[in-house]
């Protein structure tokens, strides 16, 4: 991973073969102590993806392997003690078909080209949420 | 909803379940006078998709039951009298498996979590295209 | 197509019907000699996708035909002597199924809604990678 202020708050970072997304988007976020919201292209060699399921109130998670076209990253770092990585992505498959879901893990296998458009860390927070169990945003703060 | 103006142009939006889509961000825009482009995740409970048919020149219309990742919504306010929330979504099932469309309609289920990037009102209008009925982006304003 | 220089950094830019998009965007860039983030939404007639396979080291391509919802756009216009216009996309049937890719070209059908937010197009660069002979993002200019 590289990254680079770009331009007042944006952000560029280039992700490369074998980087891992979340990790590496995690590690940005620590180094600049700054949140933000994530937008991205690229390519994946394998995704473990999650779909909320409301009837038993957790995840439904599945891995899937051989490479992905990243087609649309769009998510956002905001903080609970630590910056929380949350992102949902639509991957393209060698026929053109996609799958999606939010991602809980990845591994870059080409590039990936990603913006992050950065506000200060404490702008918004996430609480524990009591039905569901997820942190979600608070913006009360 | 609830909203916050978090850094220069930037705006947050976080929806929980229930809001309705459309009607929220509609009422964002009426509140605080703004046009702008919007991007975001979240989970839907039901949407209602368009996809346009230029032989018919119609919306052809389905509504989606069950639940969905909201994977990618991307978006703008841009005003014709009043603001027109223009929305597309990428939706994402149990299985991975990926619907989308024009978003005419939808729910929240959990949460809607949206960055909302604005300009003055009239940067941008919409006026009627006569070929299709739609009200189509105007920049000479 | 239209663009207007609409508030910052942004810029708006409105294709109509027959528009190419490729094109367009690269106009867009030699004109303001600027680099940036590209995101949108709009309707395709037709589009040539490609996947990269890692296997063989080249994209595999395939056009399709039919008119498409375009769900979303990202990418953006980064330089390698020229700008090049690096844009996947998500696009709709009639359906409501989703396919995707990187965007070889494509021609809008009836319009395109596309936000760049701009930066110094020196700020990221693209230099020749040695193993897939691809042009990546070298950010240490």
């Amino acid at each position: 991973m590289y990254y680079k202020h770009i331009d007042g708050n944006k952000w560029a970072i280039v992700l490369s073969k074998g980087d891992n997304l979340i990790n590496a988007l995690k590690q940005f976020a620590i180094d600049n102590k700054i949140g933000g919201s994530i937008n991205g292209i690229g390519a994946l060699l394998w995704a473990e993806l999650g779909y909320f399921d409301l009837g038993c109130n957790k995840y439904l998670r599945k891995r899937f392997e051989g490479g992905f076209e990243l087609l649309a990253l769009n998510g956002n770092i905001v903080y609970i003690d630590e910056p929380i990585i949350h992102i949902h992505v639509v991957l393209g498959n060698p026929d053109f078909q996609v799958i999606g879901g939010h991602l809980f893990d990845g591994e870059i296998s080409i590039t990936g080209e990603i913006i992050v458009s950065t506000w200060h860390k404490d702008s918004i927070l996430r609480s524990n949420d009591e039905y569901t169990g997820l942190k979600l945003w608070k913006l009360d703060v």
